[in-house]
């Protein structure tokens, strides 16, 4: 192990008493920022061969930095380099461990940059590698949806309003509404990335440096679109990680949504899933129990991105230009939602894929016992030129005396129908038959099942395309 | 004024007793929907239209509703259409006094449409209009920042990190980072307007429709881009307005930040800037006092934004498909917010643009007093070859001695300065003179006057362009 | 009307040129602060008395104050009284119409008081109104429950966790849960009104006052508890409103959970209650729907609440002391939330009192068919000497086993019991039966019939005391 | 190590196939809920003992119980007991490991009881423990307040509202606005715990137990006020950790108000104070900086704290009762904000104990320098029968013509001031004084020396009794 504690702060020359040590330990953030390590010596190495690039520095001295900072790669991931609370941040902890390998060149490094562009370019590196690993998460469960979707286009299944059944829907419909939103998250995320990548390297403090950098050259290594325009901007924006937190949280409330059905249709009550063993848990004094765990825990941590969020907002209202250590603050935020939405992501993936099984039966059934085929009966009578506000409360008045009688609308005679108005006919029956409620929803984008076979077409090229 | 009180509930029929009165004055959205009256004419009309086009109405049909819509547009213009509380929504209102207006065929309006996919067309429409008019707004905001950016030049300003002097400025360099802000706002808005800009009209009350409407047809009257693909998900989708609740977040982000410079700036010990009386207020008790209160109060309406997008992720979170009365919900907040930014924007264009003067000669005094050329020094001994790390801790030490000696660098001899090291030539003076410090940040995107002409060209050429 | 547009600005001596008639717009707060105006009349009557009381004015001008004072509030219950936008906020509308009406005296009421600690008092007389107002609707609301909870002592309901059925529960303990809840809200409200009733008359603008006033004795007549002890504190201090907000909170969290039982239970699938006609709504197109739109729309309003509190939170964040305008966004987020608790509070009150039924046959039925006995048996065994964890594994085969041959635990014969563990006897069908079940679970706080009634008695002699 | 790896969950029995290994990850708390190890042992301890108490277990077997569980507590304390991710949580854990301790007598210790009401008492004890070291850290803070603000009675600074100088004010009333902050503070965590200090053990899943269970016994052996009345309600609420969170956030919002005056008055602008060696830091490339990187800290992890009440609050929402899983999500944002909390107030008060020295000479010259003693002219003239409002423009006019003229109030001659109004004499000099403006200010709560001799004296006597 690398012992870097007997190191004396990086800026302590101008000082003449050391940190308290409580103070100390509260201002340093090595504890979480050694997530960033990685980016951090890829940004250093951009750094070190710009240098290089321009002159600021020899080529010699570029490439023993270069070489210097790979090999605390391979420390790091030989877990041999594990700074200390004393490192202050992964970046002097860097820095040091570099002096001692290659000596002083080691303090060239830190040539026109500072601090402030360097996280803040170390921060946008990994947010944008967990950003595309995000979106190909968003992919995997677009796809075992679309999988799941296609084994039941025709499973029927009840559609609600305000949970109250509405109009009988076939379930790939049902599932196909996730893929939907997915796919805006999906296309979010790529707009947030398009202001996540672009670079502070070389913004300096705050102000820009003196010395003659090539700003677009260190970009480019880095694969940033672009250098920001503002040195100023640069090391203070937050926005993108701001907005990384809100279609997080947008993903959430899908995943939530999601999860607060599946734990509906998994109760007695619904009965519409059953929960497998693998993907579902027990209680510790109930031995009946099938404990839905996974999608209440997704919809309990719901809150938990919504919190950051509203940390990172908190934190940078009323903040004056530029860099403030407040900003320091926007990591464990950071760093926790996207473990958060990856797990979620992950495990709502695996309980939709292997964790549940739709009980169809059981649906197909559901669908034939309510009046959810009430609005069908209204529109036959608007299709045969009685006005729709007419027929829907001619319809009112049916289901009316229908449930005080105890029957369904099937169950009505045609005498009885045709007593209601001259209209109805011996169509009538197949027109309310749930199957034909579903199938005759052939609008754009609605249940019929021409329609679904269309969308899961458009929606699998899309996957393709991608 | 039109009577509308004495209506039943529109879907009256299957109930038998009446709502009970304060139950209806907590459902109804009157109060708040009426905003979105025009919007819902304009989506009625298009309703319409599509229906005669496909047949499903008479071409006289489909003109005489639109012809319907249009004369109560004219009345609510004229003040004379007033629903109340009774008459539940504004969908209701308008349904209503269309079929006063136009008889039995009013009742036809309704046909192939749910107040579901109705009230979100509606609200997509109105903020679409809306997002517009705050990208003007932002687009005013940056012809002002910029032409004060042109006027400051060469007016140089302290530059902060932790709100402590770091490097002197100029002044248009420091304005010109809210260009680049605002810019990601207009940016963002404009991504936020892709995914607010499709039609759910049509998408019935979840499940489509069995009528043989054409979405697509209605959606490019409206000018949508398109349709909603799935209708469960468009009646139950408020990521759009999630969204441009976020990208209002930051937009107040920006002003907050903005703000609080100000009103640091107009504080006696800045003394940055001098507040016009147009846009400053007295106290009730001291007479001396000139507030700025228009600073605090952008400052203070932040968080308001911050709580209306929580309240929308709230509201989403985990509720079950497809639409839930929680939705009604959504429009509080999101008028609230648009009011808000609006406001917000406008006041401080105002400010900025005649509501505080610079003072220069302060700012360029300032610049001068202080240890803010530190870096410079280092900088210059690294440009000799002295190792970065190295000049910097001998800077500290210069400063430490100088602050006790009660002298700046600019007031060290050249002997003291060569005592310090070997390396500092006579040319240390004009390095570290204010005016050059930042002259020589000439890097992309630095405070060097180079860098502000050409930054301020490319912001006025993409101010042209849009 | 009162006309008092052609005023100028209180405070306008000191400035030369009139405020932008847009920032005049954006500053006013009287839009909303009207809302105050009867307590401030009340406040500044009690001002008055002080000043008169400890001869800073004289007796007659303290009463021809007063008096004044009173006028206004006369003309403002008669709707005579109302100022528009010119008039910045109510404070100086007040100030300004009492001028008109008692003369010069009018501009001595000010003395000694600021519009700082004015304000403040006002929100705080206004707040104090609210929570008295607030606990009344608790008590109500409790007293529906106590009665519904008292007419089902004998009726079960299945008891969940994690929405699977777990264990058999008298309703009564189910709704007594919730009485519980508000209790604590009602306390805690008790707690808050403590912090409330300070009063800050008195505090000036920041730092007291040179007049001999006695805030003392202005406090008691407004019947506050004390004054503020430190003058910066009193005027910038809105810990009162935020820890109200945070109770309001978490009434809304209450009465979110309630709301969804409520749109559970009201489903087709649980069917434990029937929404009464009073109390539901229909759908535009579905003529078969009965809306729970009561409880959605309470469950929907939370987030509003939560946002307000946030936006609270984000408005005091890093204000330096003391007085600033940013406090004047207290108003609307407070008004609001008090608006939205009281009709949430009376909805749901209605709700539960006169607009659902609940469905007895059903809920009784209900708990026979699942396994939510299974404890039991595990209790049962343990009971006669078998270690916790041994019977609750036991079990958890039984369960098994029994669900792959569709039976339920008292379909098996004592021979499969026996063959299953020796300990179990005939008494085993009595002690899974439901009624058994939920009957035995007798102690302290459980669902045991005895422990109910002990609930339910000491449930009501609270609501008696108070 | 103890090694509990190859242990199946507990509640395996009903289950046939083992748990997705990336959903037991997911599902696991064991990460963070070690962090109530200690509770979870004495809670344990306290159950044994109430078990044995009652009968319900022998006394010998109460006995092994509560040795095994010390027995635990010894081998956590000594770093040998560690369990991992297959231990699912911190009950389970330590239920195992008991049992290979102490035989099949472990099994029987959860007998009466469930992790439902385990985990919500373990909360509780460990939340009890922490707010009395969070009063404890108040007190401390304050005292450090006091003795500063003894020391600076005469100390005069510049009293702001609108960060405008208002009027000058004694260094230690400033001071000791935080103390009544804070006392707030204390007070309402006080309230607080009456309604976490409640015991739910005996609760059981959701409806108590069968067994004759003593609650009122186990409560007062763990020093809890007494037990849940209602078990459904034991098991769900979380009122009291979101309670907490909101007095955390206050607590924070004064740290973070005192934090940004800390910054203000260490900017260059201001100078108030100096930051000492030990608690600030420098930059990575400007030698000059000193940074006030703690009450910057303080104030970003502010947002941090509302971040996690918001959170709780989103997760409660809607819940349905009684125990749901998603409540699982509560000990992450309880245990952050409390370390979060605990952590800001340390180095509070060591900043303002150690870390920075008040300019005292700078001050009292600042006071000296600004308009902030116009009120008292207006006060001046009041107390000579001038109604104030008079008084007040006709000071606001002079203030605007000394303006004019680069004058100071106590730069015009008694001549001028008469001018002005016959009223003035030459007692007008001393009424303007700034020491003569503070003392002046003797109302109760003001800034009065004497007024802050009182409100020292009672301070320090609320310290003493507490």
């Amino acid at each position: 192990m690398v012992n870097t504690s007997s190191q004396p702060q990086t800026w302590s020359q101008r000082f003449e008493s050391a940190l308290h040590p409580a103070i100390a330990r509260f201002n340093a953030s090595i504890g979480f920022d050694i997530e960033l390590i990685e980016y951090d010596l890829t940004g250093s190495q951009a750094h070190a061969n710009m240098l290089a690039h321009t002159g600021i520095l020899s080529v010699e001295e570029g490439e023993k930095l270069i070489e210097g900072l790979e090999q605390i790669r391979q420390e790091y991931r030989r877990g041999e380099f594990n700074p200390g609370v004393e490192a202050e941040d992964v970046h002097f902890a860097v820095e040091r461990r570099l002096t001692e390998l290659v000596g002083d060149i080691g303090k060239k490094l830190h040539t026109a940059r500072s601090r402030n562009d360097q996280v803040g370019t170390d921060t946008r590196l990994y947010l944008r590698d967990q950003i595309t690993h995000i979106r190909q998460q968003l992919r995997d469960f677009q796809t075992v949806m679309l999988t799941l979707a296609e084994q039941n286009i025709e499973t029927l299944i009840p559609g609600y309003t305000h949970l109250q059944r509405a109009q009988p829907l076939s379930l790939a419909h049902h599932l196909l509404a996730y893929v939907e939103m997915t796919q805006r998250d999906w296309e979010r995320l790529g707009d947030v990335y398009k202001r996540v990548n672009i670079s502070p390297l070389g913004c300096g403090a705050l102000a820009g440096t003196t010395f003659p950098i090539d700003r677009h050259y260190s970009a480019q290594l880095l694969n940033f679109d672009k250098p920001y325009a503002n040195s100023l901007d640069g090391v203070s924006d937050r926005d993108f990680a701001i907005e990384f937190l809100c279609a997080a949280s947008l993903i959430m409330v899908h995943l939530s949504r999601l999860a607060e059905e599946v734990i509906l249709w998994a109760s007695e009550e619904f009965s519409f899933v059953t929960l497998k063993d693998s993907c579902s848990t027990g209680s510790s004094i109930m031995p009946q129990k099938k404990n839905p765990d996974v999608p209440e825990l997704v919809r309990g941590k719901t809150g938990r991105v919504f919190g950051h969020l509203q940390a990172l907002l908190v934190l940078m209202k009323g903040l004056p230009l530029a860099y403030n250590k407040d900003l320091q603050e926007d990591k464990e935020a950071l760093f926790d939602s996207v473990k958060t939405v990856r797990a979620c992501l992950e495990a709502m993936t695996i309980l939709m894929q292997e964790g549940l099984e739709f009980r169809t039966t059981r649906l197909n059934e559901a669908v034939a016992e309510d009046f959810s085929n009430a609005t069908d009966v209204a529109d036959y009578l608007a299709a045969k030129g009685v006005p729709f506000r007419e027929a829907y409360n001619l319809v009112g008045k049916v289901v009316k005396t229908s449930l005080s009688a105890g029957k369904l609308l099937k169950d009505l005679t045609l005498d009885e129908w045709q007593a209601l108005h001259p209209a109805f006919a011996a169509d009538i029956y197949e027109a309310i038959a749930p199957r034909q409620v579903v199938s005759a929803r052939n609008s754009y984008g609605g249940t019929g099942f021409e329609q679904i076979k269309q969308a899961l077409a458009a929606a699998k090229q899309r996957l393709n395309e991608s």
